[in-house]
């Protein structure tokens, strides 16, 4: 399998460590999203029409994008995707408020100040999204609060939550107020199978 | 069941959509998220922490939200969801398109627009996030004129994607330059069990 990815993105992270987890790898294929390769007509035509990553060629003539999806594809039917009706659901759940009410702060918030470093031009932007990544972390704070992982055991719930979490303070997001998250960061880091972002091989 | 939900909203629709197509029904609870209730202790605590709609009430002690898990959840298992393993992550992939790169963008503007009917103090929001829609329903577009759906035969990847694509002219956006989704549209709407937005019984 090819991943196409960027190195420092916690979508293309959370696909590495779920590989990890699972004992699997992938040729890594850097993609640069700022200088524009992913908008080439090749890029959309062969790998994702929507012109993101990451992008996983299971093979030569298939290519599968959106992390969580891709997620999905490699955990179903092992020990990261639970085997319950309603588990399964709830592990899907928290994978949307991750895509819908985290990622579009927090990582975006992360993305003007630690990979574009430009906080002075995006000051407004980051102002508008920064109430929207604590909310999030409010509520996974709540959750976790009752709960060791975000649906029973260690599933790629916690993965894909995981990704753009532990590099929030990237963005400006103290986690300081969020004690439940803390713990819940370091719980998943001793997980046996860990990699870090940076880790390129395992 | 019971179902928290509006019944204008595009995110509620779907599940409306998906029990009808599947011959199931649910008790339709009116929540106004406008003036506030899905922001109570009682609703963020009982049904969802993330105080959105729709939440789906299982049974009296099981409460799911985030729509697109909710309709996997109502049909995995049924023909709305394919058997093979990478079917059921590309439906997931347009599933997740859906709430990452369709509704931030289409569905917000349509709120602005058509539902607090505020195109005036929203005007650089939806200035802002107008582009985001037309990138959005151009992906679609390229993608079904090579495909009846979204993934094999009719899924919920394209109730997902039916149900705020089907009232974007209300975002202010034109399909007409997008015949593939203008046909799709059709098709969907012609499906064997299929009911309006307005619908309330089936």
């Amino acid at each position: 399998m090819r991943l196409h990815q960027m190195q420092d993105s916690g979508n293309c992270y959370k696909v590495r460590l779920t590989l990890a987890h699972l004992g699997q790898t992938a040729e890594l294929i850097e993609v640069d999203i700022l200088t524009g390769p992913s908008r080439t007509d090749e890029f959309l035509d062969r790998l994702n029409l929507n012109g993101r990553v990451p992008v996983l060629e299971v093979d030569d003539s298939t290519a599968l994008p959106e992390s969580n999806a891709i997620l999905w594809f490699l955990a179903e039917g092992t020990r990261l995707v639970p085997e319950d009706k309603l588990a399964r659901a709830r592990v899907l759940q928290w994978m949307f408020f991750d895509q819908y009410s985290h990622e579009p702060y927090i990582a975006t918030v992360r993305f003007w100040k630690h990979i574009l470093d430009d906080a002075e031009g995006f000051a407004r932007q980051i102002e508008e999204r920064t109430p929207g990544g604590c909310a999030a972390l409010s509520v996974m704070d709540r959750h976790l609060s009752q709960n060791r992982f975000f649906v029973g055991d260690f599933t790629i719930a916690d993965i894909a939550l995981y990704a753009y979490t532990h590099v929030a303070g990237e963005g400006g997001f103290d986690l300081q107020g969020y004690p439940s998250v803390r713990l819940w960061l370091a719980d998943v880091a001793e997980q046996t199978g860990h990699i870090d972002m940076e880790a390129r091989s395992w």
